[in-house]
């Protein structure tokens, strides 16, 4: 924050879903002036009723023009679109940051931005079960990654703001030159996670209702999430899902060999290799 | 508790794992004498250390002939050896609790008791991906499900011990006669989420550590269960388990189909059902 000037910024986040929503309430007691935009008319009434910003508005070419920082928040394939349109909403010189769940496809947009503009990629993993400005929480970034991905043409200035807005959200910023070796690994860490939910929760018999407990529950989490909001990220990463997908078909196969053929001892073994790998990745 | 006289009671709970030691730590302010026993001689160093129970041994045949209850707490492979072993150790009427994760192999060794022994099946659907004692903790238990499976032979008095145990750990009651139903809805909801929790870890590649968020890290979190404890209850449950992860796999190649041939608003589709799912499981 210190490195940054925020106080004297205009900054519109564009989307009042859960991650613009929280970026927005996060953002404004920080900020000159914070611009909220959103296409949804309960949304907005939503944010002007919790004072999520300072204005609040239903049309980008009404409040862009006044920003001097632009927050694109929406699902992935419409910040592709709002990329396209915004040289013709904006006519100053202004940074632009997207915080979308896949960079390929947005940086490839922004790449393509006329030089007023000076776009970075970025994608705080941190996110919930559930959707919408309503479970919007300014501490939702707290000790979480906040991977930016910046283009060649990303100026020093813009990667001091990405990075002070990070450490302002309390987040861990992970800098990563290669949009599509995110794509890569978020397939990994996220977009299969999510498939491997979903298709558990959907051969979950309703019969077996009372007898989930905390197991199931956090495995079935993420078949909560947005299905427009994963339609976006899948339809962007496709053949990285796919690759990664295999990849745990494959050991989900090797699994139901091992459950049918081996002894519980062969069993064993692997279930420890996989305790041991869980801990290689930091999760204990 | 009011209609159970837990204060008259000398409880011997065996197996000082998370399970056995938060119900311990749970039991003691409220019962005569707590009797524990571990045959780990670092657990029960550290048992006796936190004041766990009354009374800590190494061996059955020394506190179990003091217990009105016993409650067995091991994996679930040794419940049955356990189990097998009572009527040589404990030669005085008694109830019999077991706390395993499946309940078909512990219910048929618990049928074949002598008549002295009054067993009911019990499962506490509550945990940690962390085991043993330095994670026990007594509030475990509230709001989970715990489950009872009771036997025809099972007495009015212990239908009342488990039920009043149940409102004491703060958990809900759960009454299913039938152990192999149990097992059967405990695969879905239990033992399969552990098996994608484990592909999904062992196919992940350690680049892709610095991505993790909260949705990798609410699927994985099973991954770290105890490997033996794991083996155990897969041992004894391996048709449920196979048969829900057919289920469960055939799932996902239907997904994955879509994604590699459908268009993106087939997925949306297909995502909408899983969340409607998802929240007709209670999971919202």
């Amino acid at each position: 924050m210190h490195d940054f000037p925020w106080h004297t910024k205009r900054v519109a986040v564009v989307g009042l879903g859960l991650m613009g929503g929280s970026l927005a309430m996060a953002l404004k007691p920080h900020v000159d002036t914070l611009y909220a935009v959103d296409i949804d008319p309960r949304t907005r009434a939503l944010a002007r009723e919790r004072g999520i910003a300072h204005v609040v508005s239903g049309n980008p070419e009404e409040v862009l023009p006044h920003a001097d920082i632009i927050i694109l928040a929406t699902p992935v394939q419409s910040i592709v679109e709002m990329v396209h349109a915004l040289p013709h909403w904006v006519r100053h010189p202004v940074q632009v940051l997207d915080v979308g769940s896949t960079k390929q496809a947005v940086c490839q947009a922004l790449a393509q931005l006329p030089p007023r503009f000076d776009p970075i990629g970025g994608h705080p993993i941190a996110g919930k079960e559930v959707s919408g400005l309503t479970h919007a929480d300014p501490g939702l970034f707290r000790g979480a990654p906040f991977v930016f991905t910046p283009l060649p043409r990303t100026t020093a200035r813009a990667r001091r703001m990405a990075e002070s807005l990070a450490h302002l959200l309390g987040a861990r910023p992970v800098w990563l030159e290669d949009p599509a070796a995110h794509d890569r690994y978020l397939a990994y860490t996220s977009h299969v996670a999510y498939l491997l939910s979903l298709a558990m929760t959907l051969a979950t018999p309703d019969e077996a209702s009372p007898f989930i407990g905390p197991g199931f529950r956090s495995v079935a989490r993420l078949a909560g999430s947005s299905p427009r909001m994963m339609r976006d990220i899948l339809a962007t990463n496709q053949a990285a899902v796919l690759e990664a997908l295999d990849h745990v078909l494959a050991e989900m196969e090797h699994l139901r060999a091992l459950l049918a053929e081996a002894t519980p001892d062969a069993w064993e073994a692997v279930f420890r290799e996989g305790q041991a790998r869980w801990r290689a990745l930091g999760q204990e």
